[in-house]
C-alpha cells in the first residue's frame, strides 16, 4: 500500500495546506483510527494548549500593533473547539485526562531561536505549522473515520485550522518580508515532517 | 464629604455584591475619572490576565469534573471584553500599554494557601473577590464618568463580572462545605479591603 495517504484527493475537502513538508502517514491513520477516543481526549488537550499558546502571545508581545485583535478572538475560538470536543467527550461517558504530550510540540518549539525578531517569526511559523498538520490530519479523520459522529466533528472543525494557519502566516507577512518567511518556513517544515517520520507508540494527534 | 461611595443608591445599577468588606472610596473615584484612558488601559489588561488566569485553572486542574466547561467560556467572555475595550481605545487613537500593576492582586494572590484543597477553595475565592471588587467599581464609572460611552461600556461590562464573581462562587459551593467557604470569604474580604486602604499613587482599577 501506498505509504502516503492521499487524503485531499477526496472531493468537499479544503487542498493541503502547502508547506507541509510530508503526507502523513497511512500508519498514522491506522493508529489513530484504532484509538478514536483517546485522540479525541488529545485532540481536546491540543485546542486548550493551542489557546493557552496564543494567551501567551498576547503577553509576551503586549505593545504589538495589529496583534491582540488577531490572537484574542483566535484564543476564543480554539475554546468553542475545546468546549465542543469536550462536550462530545462526555456525552460518551468520557472526560479529559492528563494523557502524556507526544515528543512533536516540545522537539518543535526548540527550532525557536531566542532573539527577537527572530523569535517573533519562528513562533508564529511553528504555531502555523501545527496548525497545518492538524488540518491535514482532521481531514483524514473526516473522512476515514468510521464513527459518523467523529466524521462530523472533524469536517466542522478543521476548516478553522486551515484558517489559523493562514492567521499566523499574515501576522508574519506583516512584520516579515515574504522571501525571509518562505525560507525559514521551508527550514521549519522539514523538521516538522522529521519528527513525525518514526510512528509514536501512543495515539495522538500528532503522533 | 462622606468617605464611602454609595453607588448602589443608584436606579438600575446591580446591587453591591455584598462579600466586598469595604466601599470604594471617592478618593478612587476622583482619580479613576481624573484619568480615564490610563485606567481603560489598565482595565484591558485586567481583562487579559483574568482570562490568563482562568485558562492556568483549567491546565491546573485538567481532569476536575465540571471545571473546564464552566472556565473555558468564562475565559472567551472575558477576551471579549478585552476586545471591546481594546476597540473603544484604538477608535481614540490609543492602544494597549504595559502599565505597571498596582499591589492589590499580587498581595491578594499571596494569601492563597499552598496546600490542596485549601489552594483551590482560595484561588477560586480570590478570583471571585477581584471579580467583585471590579463590578463594584465599574459600577461607579457606569454612573459618574463624564464620558458617555465610557459610561455606556461599564455598564454593559460589570453585568458579567457580577456573574463571574457568582460562576467562582459556584465552583467553591460545588466542592466545600458552605461555612467552610464563608468563613474563608470573610478572612480573604478582609484582607481585600485592608490592601484598598491606602490609594494607590498610580490610576488603576485596582489602584
Amino acid at each position: 500500500m501506498d505509504p502516503m495517504v492521499s487524503s485531499f484527493d477526496v472531493k468537499g475537502l479544503p487542498p493541503r495546506i502547502k508547506w507541509l513538508a510530508s503526507e502523513t502517514t497511512q500508519d498514522w491513520l491506522e493508529q489513530a483510527i484504532g484509538n478514536p477516543i483517546e485522540v479525541l481526549i488529545d485532540h481536546a488537550n491540543c485546542e486548550r494548549k493551542a489557546a493557552g499558546s496564543a494567551l501567551q502571545l498576547m503577553f509576551r508581545y503586549l505593545c504589538e500593533p495589529g496583534l491582540a485583535e488577531v490572537l484574542s478572538p483566535l484564543v476564543r475560538e480554539e475554546l468553542e473547539h475545546f468546549e465542543r470536543v469536550l462536550a462530545l467527550l462526555k456525552s460518551r461517558g468520557r472526560y479529559l485526562e492528563p494523557l502524556q504530550a507526544p515528543p512533536y510540540a516540545g522537539a518543535l518549539s526548540k527550532q525557536i531561536r531566542k532573539e527577537e525578531p527572530e523569535r517573533m517569526l519562528d513562533t508564529f511559523l511553528v504555531a502555523g505549522l501545527i496548525e497545518a498538520r492538524s488540518h491535514e490530519r482532521m481531514g483524514l479523520l473526516a473522512v476515514h473515520s468510521p464513527d459518523k459522529e467523529l466524521r462530523h466533528l472533524y469536517r466542522d472543525l478543521l476548516v478553522s485550522e486551515a484558517r489559523h494557519f493562514a492567521l499566523y502566516w499574515k501576522l508574519a507577512e506583516d512584520r516579515f518580508k515574504k522571501t525571509l518567511i518562505a525560507s525559514r518556513l521551508g527550514e521549519l517544515a522539514r523538521v516538522e515532517a522529521e519528527i513525525l517520520v518514526d510512528l509514536h507508540p501512543e495515539p495522538r494527534m500528532h503522533s
